[in-house]
């Protein structure tokens, strides 16, 4: 046996394993982050549509995504993985119907279970973004639409060898890809729905409407944190020393920094350090060094972090005045900053790690890679918004998405599910008063 | 230094550490799905059963599983892993005293490490069947029975060269040696302690008592779905690139099956998508896939999960019905679909994966694997049940297994540990009214 | 590429990502040996802490460690990890700036991610030691300090070729240079704040606090327990199986053996088995076997693991009476057995696992070592408690370190961040009584 594809085979699927444990840290993340009478509802969701997305991106997703087909999709090898693949060959050697994955030379299952944990990603990012207001089914119908439909085709443009690809768009382990594509499904999602009940008075003001729990959001932050040590370095889907060690460290080095700047922006705008900031500004780091942190040098990844960090706070803020309602951050950490980490490739990638094409703006590239990478942002903008949008659309005149008011007045874990979270404890309104983070901010 | 040696020991023991981290798996899921009096004392048991699993494995059950010895135990390096061993080297050139695991070329504290982490688990499914009304210390005695003497005794039938490995029994990662095992001894210990106080009526009617913590069972179930990568592409014990990347493929398949067919069924019966049941649809896809899954296809994975999410649900119905009383569904689990998952190995296995040894009855097979199957289903079950019980019935008549009845209705956190898990939490009973599953099916 | 490069790396890379989860498990356990009141302040705590460390390692922390120059700290490549490095070139063929390094052949961002990740671990062990009573960005500006100047110091003497390493010095996983060192500048912050209010009465009898979520608690526990079959077996930062092999098993029979004897001594002291006692327990003995687990056999482990289950139920004791305030038990885990751990090498290491050093005493090296060890902890006692006391002074004469006791009585999480950790839920003070541990034991 080649040591090379056993350690590059181990690589994948450990670093997949990562990533795949990453739903029980947006599980936990987007719980905390929501009321207790949905707790039980959200727990499904996420829980459910990883189910949803191994089964969807099996039957129909990879194939769409990885096969050999035109510029838009992939058409070859098509159902279930049915496609002939002589994987580990790589490169030239390789003959079979996936060929964009021709440069790794594993398995055709440790790719698909590598693929399949990031297809995952995307649909459980659009769970917190439709949280405390959807139907369970109506958001089960949309898992199997954006793993099986959506988010490959989009794929096949980006790491499917499709038009994307071919213009020299750089998007490292899913910046666009992954969180974009969630986010903007998600945006599509709220406007769909509408806000949450109580959320924006009729004066336009607005009602914070705190998490309950936020030892889970801690604990799905630092799991999603160690996935991405999965996300990021795993994206070589090879044990390559250099490069996974290097990605390791600007992924850290992103993250750390947008702590610490969310912090210390949310402490100036707030007055006190809010801990959900800053485990929006950590996942606001990562989701930046995503397309990013295998061109970019640590000094990079530190800056773009501490940009990250400060995105994020003011995109929470801003997105709640413009009566957004994305109960738990979504938005801001992963389209904000999914769109400014694949911008970031244009301007701090530096060619001694992106081989044959342009270096960034800062690195003396000029605007060549933004202007792509600025192309990609919007294509995939202005398809996965306008598909998901009818999809929510579709399911909304047929089997509805959005729970009764009564429903969600009493929680959703009662009208979806007929139980609660946790029946043998005494709750209550919260005992602070509801001020918002954005009249905080006016004060 | 051989770079393949390098790489299964690797292998072996990443894997061996998502096992042992099943033990967090358990502990929350059981102690989620029991009631907020009794928590403390499931964490702690589920803690502390690891602890007494490492010493008795260590002291006498590896010994007993691999040594060489009669087709009934080992006898060869009995204690403390005191024999003669030349791992890493392998088949033909091994010389030493555990020659049932001369097929792996790794160290043999890799060996033990992986081999303990398993039996750890058989002794952390007794946990959940027996919670909630057994003594601390009385659990703790049976802990040093299952993992020293039970476990490794069936398991030198099985995976230790005797005489069910000699008659070609194949259960691959342990359907019938880990759960099934786990799920026997748990039945003894609940017909030895009887039902909880409170849980049938004296008319035969059935209460339903939730458990306290639906998020604390869901971190548990994505745990065990993690450490189940370990399980079954760790049961390899080499990093073999083409079968670790099929199992992980069909493990999860299985698992996202089950789940969507338990939700469905149990939608049908009950009314509503009950999480409880949807997490027990994955374990019991994970559990059922555990046995064939080095030997079956994607597809076949696929259907194996479809079944078992059904068995589940209706196992979990009909033990109630029994007025068997398993408080967290261990049986209907690790009972039910550990012997379903070893029935599957002569129902779906196919040749190409089974070198040597007969396909299964959808694949041209014929009944020969199945009936071997069921001998070893049958064999098992009668030895561990029998042994458990008579050990239960021993601890019975001397240290006492069951608390008072004050004890168990003020809870045993107070009167086993003398300490609550949330003593500033303010609780009370459940606030719905008590309708049992099976009342819900029947309505 | 070199396929030992290769596996080395994962094998690097994939511990480190274990011990960065411990910041997780150090998070769940001290939250959860806390109150309510405190609970979002020790989570911001934990989390915060690792982004401080990763940007302080970086920047200082590890040239200054690892830089060629002086016995007493490194000169060399001293900012930004600014320094030549030919790695993965090993030992004689290594040109660069951190030569004390040279003997593991893993890229330079490979061993800055490990060695980070530990250094991160000695800062959030002071977390503990300063709950519920320290200002928020006290603990930051001191989190900056012990990364970046006191933790790398003291690492050049021992593990950067300085002064003790030069000695013969052995500490192979970090019992002093992690575990003490987090203790002494931990309790250097306990005697410059004072205890908590209401912890010790006026005529000097002691109020038991208890924790606020045991299931929190053990959540880490396993956590931390995980992570260290990264901290021990990674820290040969290569994949040699035996080495690796053994130190999974010396580690784990080492927390089982504490666990059950912390467990059988803490009971016969208190009447009952506390849950906390066998999770400190756990903790205690995988402290101690942190220094000796690469230079013992695995029956050494287990008696090491024994005595550092009663060390640390005594030490929890003894601390109280003396009026140390530890909330969580810090001292008693990660000092008291950080140093019973480096004095075991100088008891119980083998010649065999040490090569060109003494045996311990009690396998015929008389003296030596032991000596060595002692010499090692009293200097490092000596530097950390002075530097890091003066640091504390320092800070409380600048911005202050102890939060108003008006706020101290209300919660840090009001006081600090402006929220509740879990805002729906009704909480109350404890309802059994508060009886200390100390009462307990007199009784």
């Amino acid at each position: 046996m080649d040591p090379k594809v056993m350690a590059d085979t181990m690589w994948t699927l450990v670093t997949a394993m990562l990533v795949f444990f990453m739903n029980l840290g947006f599980a936990c993340v987007e719980t905390g982050f929501c009321r207790v009478k949905n707790s039980t509802n959200i727990l499904s969701k996420n829980f459910i549509v990883f189910a949803v997305s191994s089964i969807a991106f099996w039957v129909l997703g990879y194939g769409l995504m990885f096969g050999n087909g035109t510029g838009f999709m992939g058409t070859e090898g098509l159902l279930f993985l049915g496609g002939a693949d002589n994987s580990p060959a790589t490169g030239e050697a390789y003959k079979g119907a996936y060929t964009a994955l021709n440069w790794t030379g594993v398995p055709l299952l440790a790719k698909f279970f590598f693929q399949l944990v990031f297809a995952g990603t995307a649909a459980t990012i659009v769970s917190g973004c439709v949280a405390e207001r959807i139907k369970y089914f109506a958001f089960i119908a949309f898992g199997f639409v954006i793993v099986g439909i959506i988010y490959p085709i989009v794929g096949h443009w980006i790491w499917g060898g499709g038009w994307l690809a071919q213009k020299g768009f750089l998007d490292f382990a899913g910046s666009t890809q992954v969180h974009s594509i969630g986010g903007w499904a998600g945006l599509a999602g709220i406007l769909a729905l509408g806000p949450r009940y109580g959320k924006y008075n009729k004066d336009g003001s607005i009602n914070a409407i705190p998490g309950h729990n936020l030892s889970l959001g801690l604990i799905g932050c630092f799991i999603l944190w160690l996935g991405w040590f999965g996300f990021n370095p795993g994206s070589t889907m090879a044990a390559d020393p250099d490069a996974i060690s290097r990605i390791c460290i600007t992924t850290n080095t992103a993250a750390a920094a947008a702590m610490l700047s969310a912090t210390v922006v949310s402490t100036m705008l707030l007055g006190k350090p809010d801990l959900g900031m800053t485990i929006n500004g950590c996942l606001a780091g990562l989701v930046a060094i995503t397309a990013p942190c295998a061109f970019v040098s640590v000094m990079s990844a530190f800056i773009i972090g501490l940009i990250a960090g400060i995105i994020v706070v003011l995109a929470v803020i801003g997105f709640d005045k413009l009566h957004i309602d994305d109960p738990v951050g979504a938005l801001a950490v992963h389209l904000a900053n999914g769109v400014f980490g694949t911008l970031c490739v244009g301007l701090f990638a530096e060619s001694q790690w992106t081989p044959g094409q342009a270096s960034g703006l800062f690195f003396g590239g000029g605007l060549t890679q933004l202007g792509i990478q600025l192309k990609g942002v919007v294509a995939v903008a202005a398809f996965v918004f306008g598909v998901a949008f009818l999809t929510w659309q579709l399911l909304k005149a047929t089997m509805g998405i959005r729970v009764s008011i009564q429903e969600e007045i009493e929680g959703l874990d009662i009208g979806e599910h007929g139980q609660q979270t946790y029946p043998e404890f005494v709750t209550r309104k919260p005992a602070y008063s509801y001020v918002s983070i954005a009249e905080r901010v006016a004060e």
